[in-house]
């Protein structure tokens, strides 16, 4: 089991608006661990060993082995990183990009993450994990728990592995509210970071971004700072929270909303995500699950989208379509 | 040309909150008549000849002619005769049927509209004609102008003709405001019928009742008395208006809105509608019209319901879609 230098309850967090229970820490060995997965509901793993492989990662041994690629580098002027995808930005023409992604080598980023100061632009390294990572590397990546996890593939009908992505973060860097539509083992090799996590079926409190705009997915509300007059729901909100730190994994199901902070004045952070598809669907019972809604939903709006084939017509389509109707 | 005993502004017509405009009265020979039909815009043809042979109809002689078969009676305890779909009617268990159905032979129905008096029950006749009617009505349908319509439906590109719906109604009568989804050419054969037309550009301050309902196609706003606080885009509303009497013709196009009422004190009314399907969808041309919105909100509405499979979750599912999102 890997060693923890700090317990979750010895960190002085922020306060949020809305109350969090504290997700549980728990053995590999625990069936209650087994159970959460299987039924889709977050665990932190304190000895799975998924990363032990890679526990002695630092700037300074990646910059040495991790070879001479390109790696993408997000650049934000705030501690902020809000995910966005370039090609639905000429969707929504009044979209001005919160964050620049710049390609550099390791050892460039390694540079400037040394440069940087505070109150000055913020940087956070995420690529997805290739063969074009120097031997050493590569050796630490074979030895990642490769049993362990895809035993979990197999044993909760999970889809194939899509990516590795290295997160290499500045301290007390944000990644905004989001759902993703994979699940994901996301394992922590070096430093602290706080997972918010709310479940899909709190879908309306979340207020996510329409289809088509370059934030889909993302929540439009700002948890640290909710506008309760756009976004009444949120009051609603209830969610489960945890700190990571190196060794452990935490299993983030599909369509869980996520805020995730590498901890202020704890230093720099790396993590390694473990993403897979969702499995073949069950044979369909009423009622449906929220996050069968939720896919249904994104369906829905896609299908709607290429029909009108202007996004601009979305949001009155949308509301004629309910409003007085079903509201 | 058939002779119309008052012309429409002679009528002292009840005041709507919203206002309205005159549908032109045009001749068949006048270019601007065939243009608003090609164009989908209502009007009222005054001389197509299409129920002349019909014009002599009165409730004496369709007792003695129409033959002893079964017609659909409504009955209403007031003055509106809201359809309803019955095959709708589990979705919604807190549905009451608005009006009542009986099958009668013609005879009773009039005799039934001989013994009605004011504050009890109205009576409306709403029969789909078919081959068991007596020899001289077939002789009178056989009369109608069967050339002028089917060129109409050859020159605007319309689907098959679907039926005739013979409606006989107490004055005073009202159909609320629905729309079909289907080409309509009202032919008007005894007494007046005055209607309120809104165009599909207007769906969303009609506020039609969810796809599901049995009230489905159907507006929820009361157009005589409307709720507002409900109902808040009704004041946007602006509609088009007409009396019909006797050998005129009012083109409904799909989609359109339309409230219908037998004036007050000024007899029964009979009508004949002409109904075709939609043509052959045109090659799709962006932006979508307003009627392929609509029909595409129905096709929406109808996937949605089939997969949830449950009417009652219906609302909730819409206004996570949309609320705070689209809206
Ligand atoms: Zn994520
Ligand atoms: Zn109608």
């Amino acid at each position: 089991m890997a060693e923890r230098s700090k317990e979750p309850g010895s960190f002085d967090l922020k306060q949020f608006s809305f109350p969090t229970e504290q997700i549980p820490r728990l053995s590999i060995n625990d069936p209650e661990a087994s159970s959460r997965i299987s039924r889709a509901l977050p665990v932190v793993l304190t000895d799975t060993n998924l990363v032990t492989s890679a526990l002695h990662w630092d700037l300074d041994y990646l910059s040495k082995n991790i070879g001479d690629g390109e790696f993408v580098v997000h650049i934000s002027k705030n501690k902020n990183f809000q995910y966005f995808d370039d090609k639905k930005m000429t969707n929504v023409k009044e979209f001005r990009k919160p964050s620049e992604k710049q390609d550099m080598k390791f050892s460039e980023f390694v540079e400037k993450l040394h440069q940087a100061k505070p109150g000055e632009d913020r940087l956070y390294l995420q690529q997805i994990l290739h063969d074009t990572v120097g031997k050493k590397v590569i050796q630490d990546f074979l030895g990642f728990n490769w049993r362990w996890v895809t035993m979990q593939q197999k044993d909760n009908n999970f889809g194939e592995m899509t990516s590795n992505l290295l997160l290499v973060g500045m301290e007390g860097n944000v990644t905004p509210g989001h759902y993703d539509e994979q699940e994901n083992f996301f394992a922590q090799v070096r430093g602290y970071k706080r997972f918010i996590l709310f479940p899909p079926t709190q879908f309306a409190c979340m207020y996510p971004y329409p289809i088509y705009h370059p934030c889909d997915r993302q929540s439009q509300v700002d948890f640290e700072n909710p506008d309760f007059t756009k976004f009444p729901k949120f009051k609603e909100a209830s969610g489960l929270e945890t700190v990571v730190g190196p060794g452990d994994v935490l299993y983030i199901p599909m369509y869980w909303w996520h805020h995730v902070q590498s901890l202020p004045s704890h230093g720099y952070t790396i993590s390694v995500t473990f993403w897979y598809k969702a499995g073949q669907s069950e044979k369909i019972e009423y009622p449906l699950k929220p996050k069968q809604k939720v896919a249904m939903m994104r369906n829905i709006e896609k299908m709607i989208h290429q029909a009108l084939n202007d996004s601009s017509e979305m949001p009155e389509f949308m509301s004629n379509m309910t409003l007085g109707r079903y509201t």
